[in-house]
């Protein structure tokens, strides 16, 4: 783990609060040489990812560092689990604002602890900056692909059904709780949301086990609506969903200001977004009850492109500038 | 590659700039889907390391963007030969100023290709985000080791050599220079200690070329005296270098205002630090010389602990608050 930082005692923090979070993986050496050894990988091919987290970009500075670790760390777990592959290890450059201390550093390491316990995976090397400017955690994952991936973009087929895991919206509705919006909800709702944005859930058991069965892939970032596009350019296609099949948390469905044509536009949701042919239906069924993680089916690919939101009645929304709405 | 920014047009940046960096990997699928494929390594192991780059910190705010983004993929490349390995691909997590426009990016994108070019990597994943903030590179590095590795920092035995790869204190003088220091360097002098600042060169050759040969080998980043420090102390051993046999670029010797003594404790070298037993000089010399890599033998580690900085009459030096000084 290098350090090239004037600050007095970075080595020492390597050492308090980093090294042990390597201690699992023979190949990261105590963090204290130029490299981490990743292993051989038996005829299993690897995977890597790479997201970073900046302060006032994507968490606020008050946000818990131990939570802000944690997400840095299960956006890229996520990212694995979309492409179908398990995460063993990660790096982590991290930049620590001048005027952050001691705790705040120690924190951040036990929420990485806790992930890891969570996770099954081990910090192998890093780099720490002390500087002037907000946080930044860029984490690199890497990991195992299950044998028949990768799932990838572009593999849906006209006329498959379209998924989504767990919920939608939840970390949109979480990060209006933070920013004083969503007056309508009660404490709970409002916690619920508000631990939804800080800490979502990879879907690390899912993606794997879709390996073989899904069509097409990706995690939701950018917003359900922004992401099925994603799918469906690369696979050539249009897609529609019934927007009353989209899944809601109490939360969300509860927040009169927060209607569903925004859900499906904000993103940091996290979930699994992929596409499967109607004959696989008892498969992802039985795929996502062994996974332990909900999953609906809420529309399908078509020829053409775009991405078409029907109501209830079967109606195509249109996308306004303040979200989507009746033509 | 991830982008979760609200800054427009970071869609395309990836599309212009990025994704063409891509295209020699076919498991970076252009940058499009959530991670990349490494590929099976054949029972070879693989090698990571991580190291970030900051404006202000490692690099000053008019420093070319081609020439920053190149000594940010080198400083990684350095560190896999200083474990004998051999990079392939390389993420980059990318903060961009605010204030930066998409000529800065492209000149950091044209760096990138260049060094690709010549040391054969390819970049496989990443993320930009646009913050207010200085710029930041933070680059993972992916090798391969050589058969017989990895080199380590504790290897070294009693009694064995001590060797540099090129020469030692250039990156701090460049540094000098680039502050308006060293007033007494000519301007060919200046020229070329800036540029060795600014684009070091990673030993690439000569790193896996040592397995099997050194004993022990790191990369000079702190300051040749700190690191045979932390290879000294992580085998257990003392070690000592003679002042005088320790290379000098023409442009160093000349500088009256930079003595041997604060060559020798200046950080930003990138060269290769190593040891092997004496029996292997010959071995050291044709690897050096195979590698087309300039190497002198320095000193010689002995049982006990520290660092010794022996002056042409084999008297200790001691170090003092201003750099290496006679007792």
């Amino acid at each position: 783990m290098a350090d090239r930082t004037a600050r007095s005692g970075e080595f020492d923090l390597i050492a308090r609060f980093f090294a042990p979070l390597a201690a699992a993986w023979p190949g990261a050496y105590g963090l204290e040489d130029d490299a981490a050894l990743l292993g051989v990988s038996d005829g299993i091919d690897r995977v890597v990812t790479t997201d970073a987290l900046v302060e006032g970009v994507h968490f606020l500075p008050d946000d818990p560092p131990d939570r802000v670790a944690r997400k840095a760390l299960r956006v890229n777990l996520s990212d694995l689990a979309a492409m179908g592959a398990t995460a063993e290890a990660y790096t982590l450059a991290l930049q620590i604002p001048a005027e952050r201390d001691d705790d705040w550093i120690a924190a951040l390491a036990r929420g990485l602890a806790a992930d890891q316990a969570r996770f099954g995976v081990t910090l192998i090397g890093g780099d720490t900056v002390s500087a002037r400017g907000p946080a930044l955690l860029s984490v690199t994952a890497i990991g195992r692909l299950s044998h028949g991936g990768p799932l990838r973009r572009n593999g849906a087929a006209s006329g498959d059904d379209v998924y989504i895991s767990g919920t939608i919206g939840d970390g949109g509705l979480g990060l209006r709780a933070r920013r004083g919006e969503a007056a309508d909800l009660d404490s709970v709702q409002r916690q619920y949301a508000v631990d939804r944005y800080r800490l979502p859930e990879p879907r690390v058991a899912l993606g794997p086990a879709l390996v073989g069965t899904a069509s097409a892939c990706l995690d939701v970032s950018d917003g359900l609506v922004a992401d099925l596009g994603h799918l469906a350019r690369a696979s050539g296609l249009a897609a529609e969903i019934l927007i009353d099949n989209v899944p809601w948390s109490e939360a969300a469905a509860a927040s009169r200001d927060y209607p569903a044509t925004e859900r499906i536009a904000a993103g940091d949701d996290y979930e699994l977004l992929f596409t499967a042919p109607p004959v696989r239906r008892d498969t992802v069924k039985a795929i996502a009850q062994a996974a332990g993680t909900p999953v609906a089916r809420i529309g399908r690919t078509l020829s053409g492109s775009g991405v078409r939101v029907l109501d209830s009645g079967g109606v195509a929304l249109v996308l306004g500038t303040t979200g989507w709405r009746h033509r």
